[in-house]
């Protein structure tokens, strides 16, 4: 059969990293190229637990990426490298899976303010699909670009574009806050990242501000056809990875509790959704896995629902979700190669 | 200088040993008697860092505390255990500071629904200070048995309070929520507290069913003279101890950034709080000292403010806010023994 | 192909969790039954990422487990109940792998002092074959009975023979200092155990007299022809899986660290082993995966060799190396089904 | 009653920051001047929970250090700046005490090899006083120059002194394995010590390099009369403060466990110092103080015995250590100032 070729740009990081592991045991993909400036010249092998001839690939320069050979190119690096990146591997002829920002959005006008660039491809936002399948997955078979969704933009959307469709909650007023693990802030160098400072911490951090939010309504306004605007507070607490978030909405007038929760049922048959009841939704259960769990709890004194969702940040939220992604554009079961098994 | 003698009963759990700490350095306050059925006749010396008489201290079976020869009792018991020997040592002639939610709530109806029993003594309830010395410490001299505020409920009063107040926002649509260590749910052999189970993990708990809700809207509305019903979604976070809310309240119409901002000027001179910009708030900073952070945010195009407070859940949240309690009870300084630097 | 069947008897520890995980995904192993009176009745696939038949399984009391309907028994059990039950399925024509130490040490003598009961079934002991290919894989083709060796031990009597063999070191005075995660201790209700008691402590424990200490002596002096008394003290550290051990060996009188690094030479090509300069050498390098890393390091000032080993306690340290072991007896390929990726 | 001036070098480090806590709460001392860059132009206060005039300090650029005007500078800073601004401060009449390494080995001989440097300064060698009190208390009133011991030095020489005076242990094949929190490796930005690698990992580094070797030696030698070379291996692990170091001697032919038992004897009355069963020696039980836990473990069996201490490393291993030398310096209590206790 068959194997795709992939190249994985920004293959250091912590979502490259996972990437290059699926791709290393996923039956039709495989890795013929890893981008890295940080461990440019050193093999595959002495950083993962690599078998096989993924072990032997050196990695390469970042400036070498536009010259990739391979079918498909992952991009997994800020969305300045990848806007720029992308056109370039397009014109060649590969196709992209983007997993920065820089393909999310429809509107190149909210990129200045929630981006801090003026978006210098347009014409690709109209083209990019964005890979989050259980929300669209029509739109991705035969895609060229793929916009792989943001690691909170995925647990929150997922979470709350069923129970806007119901009809059940109000489309104003939604109050998300999630908490993040800290893989989530990349690998970097940083004294706000150390183990001294984040350990036994906690904090908000970009209150209403966060880059995820515009993508978060435009996912929940095209499942669910409307969306207010979100109010998102996201933490960061000391774990390595996963996501929590806690999403309150307002009950629409007359809604009924055992009605909210059948709004799920819109998942079922999902191979990576689980819906659970919302106090037993819990990030262990998802880590290392492309899996999402998910529940929603009604506060009828209070007027509200409160959803919970948990995904790991960097497979249902980055890797996994981008091989998710790539199984559709495909063809392919979109659970291929995406058995591992947590722990 | 006359010394007030204290007793700690349930001087074992968390709550209770930091008591014991700050009872053992107080300037005016000596303990001399500790009870604990965990650890009956073990000094307190064998336990704690403690250095002189303290440390000599003995502790006592739980059975024997209704007969404390003491000045003042402190309860770091469960509420049932709280109401069973408050009266007694109250007509022994005793002051109490009780730290469970016993005597917390005004309306003894509320009591069946959020705590789970009758309350059996509802006339304390009306003789009961609320021991928020920020929120209302005008009640506090002389008081006979004062209530500690619970840990949710006091950093998300004291950030709500203000706002609700001002008359900026909404007094319904109030949606909170809050993370807290491990040590909020005291000291326990329980498979579900293991840290096997709780490292790397996230996961919400008791959603809109905590029982610091109606003391958290009881609160406010006395400081605010309003709230509607509060959602509230408490998580567990792998950190020992600190609590970080977040808490999403719906703008007023015309409601002005600035003028929300100078809410919390009524805080202006409070030794223990301070304000921030509301991504500055973070629990390593209030961590072992009695302080409180706080700072809001506002997000005018979601049409809200949000507010983040952080506190350490065994001191401003249990212990310290105990001795600050009876401090003002005694017509001390607040701030009286309470000086230890964080760390 | 014709996939053997297994039953997994304590399936709801973390070694039985773990073992689970590892049978789902193993090409030409298939679990049929799981006992676990804490899950009885419960399906495996609610506890676990699982797909497929596994998902489906229904976890049995375990006193069924004597009465397995399957070829291979794996006993994820303390001592005792391995103790017990072995004698049983074998006799009813199980192969059984036992991850308990009730069949690790050769001399039923040593059973008192270590373990704590003299042993029911000497004869077994006789028969029962060590599941360490690494140091003995011509013992595995065909056994009937496999003793998994202990989490500590594999790490250390991997990093411990091939010194001795080499005559570089001397046999006496070996001092191993090691560290393990907390799912070391089993998964169990303990305040010792709780997250607010482990995490951020460090402590060590049974200084001189945990049980893998004669396994080790055993195995070593079988691979080396010769082992003195070792002095081994165990640490408890606030991680959740993983094993660090520092042992330092007496250099020989004459020995060169050139000849000492190449000790380790045995080793080539093993696909589990990788040899590394000893500071490079990291548990979460291993996590999650079967694989062993371990460097040497000379202190000729000191007259001293260090080596340093890493494995994850709940594969290499124990499931891992069960289904690794089970490879072996059945002649497959001994990594068959143990290309989890790490993570 | 006069309150000593004191200034704080490099106050925006670990060491530092803990130092300028203790000395805000000192009695007879009074911070007056702090030094960082990080830092310069804020306030010691919106940093630290400081109140009174500590509070308001503010932070001074490095580079004018060497013009306190205070009384006594404790320098926090890296052994070369420490060498460098020492002999301007003793000429200015300051008292120095030094956290760094500069000052701490009587031999300028072993600077080049252990510390990377040849001394500037040998003839402050034999001025400098080693701050260890309880090994050498003798030496400290009227001290100009104090250095402070290392942590590890700390923790590992007063575990090994008694016992090596005692007689009941060989002077040679000391082996020393220690595990020490992050903090003990500065406040800087770095990959290495981000969040996302050291959380659940387990290393050792500079195996038998570490510059804490020749100090032990020299302290243990200087107490006991004789101390063969010591083999050291210091493990990294995730914890933010703390030390654990346990060590390995062989036993003396017929010293009998009792006997060595009683070799800790000599630290009868010591404030600081606790003696405990080796295996009830945690780090928790002195974090935040400025204790020391030890005990020690006889193993017949190996002929050894394995004393274990533990202390925190930015208190009895830095901060509180120099707060001690100084009232020591004074003839103070040497316990002034240092009664935090803990949590």
């Amino acid at each position: 059969m068959h194997e795709l070729s992939t190249a994985v740009v920004g293959a250091s990081g912590y979502a490259g990293l996972e990437l290059t592991r699926y791709l290393a045991r996923h039956p039709r993909l495989r890795p013929v190229a890893l981008y890295s400036d940080r461990w440019s010249g050193e093999t595959a092998g002495a950083r993962l637990p690599l078998g096989g001839a993924a072990a032997a690939l050196r990695y390469l320069p970042l400036g070498e990426a536009a010259q990739a050979e391979a079918e498909v190119a992952f991009l997994a690096t800020p969305a300045e490298v990848s806007l720029a990146l992308a056109p370039q591997l397009l014109a060649r002829g590969l196709r992209v899976v983007d997993l920065s920002g820089a393909f999310r959005l429809a509107d190149p006008g909210l990129y200045p303010g929630w981006y801090g660039f003026t978006h210098a491809a347009p014409e690709l936002l109209a083209e990019a699909r964005y890979g989050l399948p259980e929300l669209g997955r029509a739109a991705l078979p035969g895609a060229r670009l793929v916009a792989n969704p943001g690691c909170y933009a995925t647990a929150i959307a997922l979470a709350l574009a069923p129970l806007l469709r119901s009809g059940l909650v109000l489309a104003e007023g939604v109050a998300v806050a999630a908490m993040s693990g800290v893989t989530g802030a990349g690998r970097k160098a940083s004294e706000d990242y150390s183990f001294c400072e984040v350990d036994e911490d906690l904090r908000a951090y970009r209150l209403g501000r966060h880059q995820h939010v515009p993508e978060i309504e435009q996912t929940v306004a095209r499942f669910a056809g409307r969306c207010g605007p979100i109010s998102f507070t996201p933490h960061l607490v000391p774990i390595r990875r996963g996501i929590l978030a806690s999403c309150t909405l307002r009950l629409a007038p007359g809604a009924e509790p055992a009605a909210l929760a059948r709004a799920y049922d819109v998942y079922a048959g999902e191979p990576f959704l689980r819906v659970l009841p919302a106090d037993k939704v819990a990030v262990k259960d998802v880590a290392r896995t492309n899996r999402v769990h998910l529940g929603v709890a009604v506060d009828a004194r209070a007027g509200v629902a409160v959803a919970v969702s948990a995904i790991d940040n960097l497979v249902k939220g980055a890797a996994g979700q981008a091989v998710q992604a790539l199984n559709a554009v495909m063809g392919w079961d979109e659970a291929l190669g995406l058995d591992l098994l947590g722990g």
